[in-house]
């Protein structure tokens, strides 16, 4: 891919593990945030952890958010529709959102083993409907650790990608090939976004259980089925 | 364990699985079903397959929960809650109900891959309020192909199990264990069956989309978290 990634809230953890991961693969990555110091300070983090060779920049979410055409949001679910509202007027028609969030109830003070419902089905599904006409969502990557993107080294698990768009799920599973193990796997419809949404909610209540940083793989598909650069 | 496995609704694809499974492990199987000639039939089939030292005997529902305080339940959505009503009176307190149930939307007409909202939040859950006092209800065995159940080979695949009694857990987690291959896992409490069973609608639409027999497993948790009998 030529055009570079714009991590939309790209300084929380997840943020920075996927671009820490992209920038790596050869990426050109943009890190947004609500605070453009901020966002240059991580992208700077990154530059130098991956070496000189490294495309990273940062820009407040609306510059970076106008910059790519291949946006990754990674925000806490109380923060997304808000964001996406302010975020309609600089995405571009034709852009792919790939939207990474869960809607767990720590985000109104519950537990974040559990996830709330959402009018649409899913928090995918509530930014499909918030992004202007033409752009297209993708769920994907709520599932692989945040705490395991940041590490070094590769990640044991699958990432299930879901959308209405077969571009955009093409590009997300692109994307999450990038990162070393990782598969990435055709998971349908945007509305089955809910689902992987409630298996973060399963695998944080295991994580936190067992003192561990769950994730999933799906077994039993043939080969054809997954998309990963290490077989 | 000692005590027979009554599988209820045992003749379906699911239930026949398990059944032959925990046969060739040894243990005491009785095939429940409303045709009392048709479980019998069903569990001739399963001690021909296991061999003479085979377990395994066939009873009309009511007389099979009333034989065991160890009940695996196998079967569609749209019969579980009448016959956990019929069944109320055959259960004795101090009974590990193992409840497989999934709430497809194929229940009512619509697609196998969707799910619908159960009021107590899961089949599991509906389970739970059906059954007579001290009955401990478990929600497991939901992600194990049935078709996978039925071969001859181990299984790619972990069963994740809930329930809000550690007993029950535990029984089902040794239950699941028995099956080469299969790690059981706790998931906690029986108000997360909601997302296990979600799982088994988004692994029916994998399965349909690639033609496999999808299973899950769960990564990235230390190795005390898994329980098998095959490392």
């Amino acid at each position: 891919m030529s055009r570079p990634i714009a991590i939309i809230g790209g300084t929380g953890p997840a943020g920075m593990g996927l671009a820490w991961r992209w920038a790596r693969a050869g990426e050109a990555v943009i890190i947004g945030s609500r605070d453009a110091r901020r966002a240059q300070q991580t992208a700077e983090a990154i530059r130098q952890r991956v070496g000189p060779s490294a495309q990273v920049s940062g820009l407040d979410n609306a510059a970076a958010c106008a910059a790519s055409d291949l946006l990754v949001l990674t925000v806490p679910f109380q923060g997304q529709a808000t964001l996406l509202k302010q975020l309609k007027s600089a995405m571009r028609p034709g852009s792919v959102l790939i939207d990474a969030t869960v809607p767990l109830a720590a985000s109104v003070g519950g537990r974040s083993s559990r996830t709330m419902g959402v009018w649409q089905g899913s928090a995918a599904q509530q930014a499909a409907e918030l992004v202007p006409k033409g752009v297209m969502v993708v769920a994907a990557f709520q599932n692989l650790s945040a705490h395991l993107l940041n590490q070094d080294h590769d990640i044991d698990g699958d990432v299930i990608v879901c959308s209405d768009d077969p571009h955009a799920t093409q590009v997300a599973m692109e994307l999450a090939a990038k990162i070393p193990r990782v598969r990435a796997i055709d998971g349908g419809k945007l509305e089955n976004a809910r689902i992987l949404e409630q298996i973060t909610a399963l695998l944080i209540g295991l994580s936190s259980r067992y003192k561990g940083h769950g994730g999933v793989r799906i077994t039993g598909l043939p080969d054809a089925a997954y998309k990963s650069l290490t077989k």
